[in-house]
């Protein structure tokens, strides 16, 4: 038993992010994410495991497929049984109430996958993506988000349009912002964190006046800046620790 | 112009520790990785650099080679012009006062490398690691860490023997210790993370009495743990606002 050419052909085309909208599918792999996943509210497409995982998943309809043909179309080192397709489901109305986490072209799939955890974890319901941000059904992003994917709302909009409507505070993550450890935060705000290399964009710079910095406290101060995912980290963790 | 047969060998090579710790040497690649570690106390060994990026490094010997031939030793997707070879220095003595943060089999690269960086930002000068955890010369940490490998001493260690003649209070991270929010944080310490998958050893565990734990803020409770690097970001960070 193996994956028809068409299978194959399909799922090799979803690493692409215009084939992934085409088709609607995107693709998981590895026992936990993949029991995760059909555990939370993603609707399956079809689940491929191996005869030696199959035992993982007696109650779902599978087709059987040989390691070595797993092992090709896999993205893993080291595929561990399944992969599995789930439809993308559609986005969700937006809800900019509570504490929200907005990102401005974060690119990065292992930040991305990091951020939605970490929202999960923080208990943050909405994450708000800007176009230009990494893709959350991209596959790297799935495998690291160990299943918090099912449980965060995200939605990818134009930043502006969706700011000029938001009525909560609105704070940008910057160098040169107010101490984060000093700062009076609200229970009701919005979180923006920017890209990797530009930080904030400067359209949502010129709209957001509140900034927040996370203190040095290195002797030679010569750390650039903080990794995207750790700032997110310290700052929710910063919001949360208030309420 | 390009690699020797020899060079092309031992570079190969040093993407294992056992030849990185024979040749005393480690690989750093990029622009900003390899300029930030010429300008630290780390001792260059050999130099390579296309010759469009040779502009970036005329003040220092460099062994020019072609573009085809650093794309095949590169460990980078995309290779931009330099890979240098460092000697790895003598570990320093351990120092074990003020913050120490000490690593208890942390596996992945990119975790280190993130801690690393962490440490820096943090201005934690001491990073114990126990003797398997992830090499910090590793081509994957090297890159990660941006330049911060030069100013964090790191040592390998047997950590039991170590903890033993610490006089710090100490803490390991966990999901059932003390909320780190309402804990009363001494100045100097000893803060222990674990592995990825399995948390702190047992035998670290029957011997450090603190634990602490970031309070989860999920609605549904679900999310197994935080990342070790970002769990690491919110324990540094709360250790040091409270000086």
């Amino acid at each position: 038993m193996s994956f028809s050419k068409n299978q194959t052909k399909v799922i090799n085309k979803l690493r692409q992010k215009k084939y992934r909208m085409k088709e609607g599918l995107f693709v998981a792999e590895g026992i936990k994410v993949v029991k995760e996943l059909l555990a939370s509210s993603f609707e399956l497409d079809t689940l491929f495991v191996t005869e030696a995982a199959s035992e993982n998943f007696t109650s779902y309809k599978v087709e059987i497929v040989n390691e070595v043909d797993l092992k090709k179309l896999s993205s893993l080192k080291s595929p561990n049984g399944v992969l599995a397709l789930f439809k993308i489901p559609v986005e969700k109305a937006l809800n900019s109430s509570g504490l929200v986490l907005v990102l401005d072209e974060v690119n990065d799939p292992g930040n991305l996958g990091t951020i939605i955890r970490l929202c999960d974890w923080f208990g943050i319901q909405q994450l708000v993506c800007s176009v230009n941000t990494v893709d959350c059904y991209n596959e790297k992003v799935v495998q690291s988000t160990m299943g918090s994917l099912s449980r965060v709302a995200i939605n990818y909009v134009d930043l502006l349009p969706f700011l000029e409507k938001c009525a909560s505070p609105m704070y940008i993550a910057d160098m040169v912002g107010e101490n984060v450890y000093e700062a009076k935060l609200p229970k009701e705000a919005v979180l923006i964190m920017g890209n990797e290399a530009n930080g904030i964009s400067d359209a949502v710079r010129d709209y957001v006046t509140n900034s927040l910095s996370i203190p040095r406290f290195g002797v030679i101060q010569a750390t650039e800046s903080l990794n995207v995912a750790t700032a997110t980290s310290i700052l929710l963790s910063e919001f949360r620790r208030r309420v």
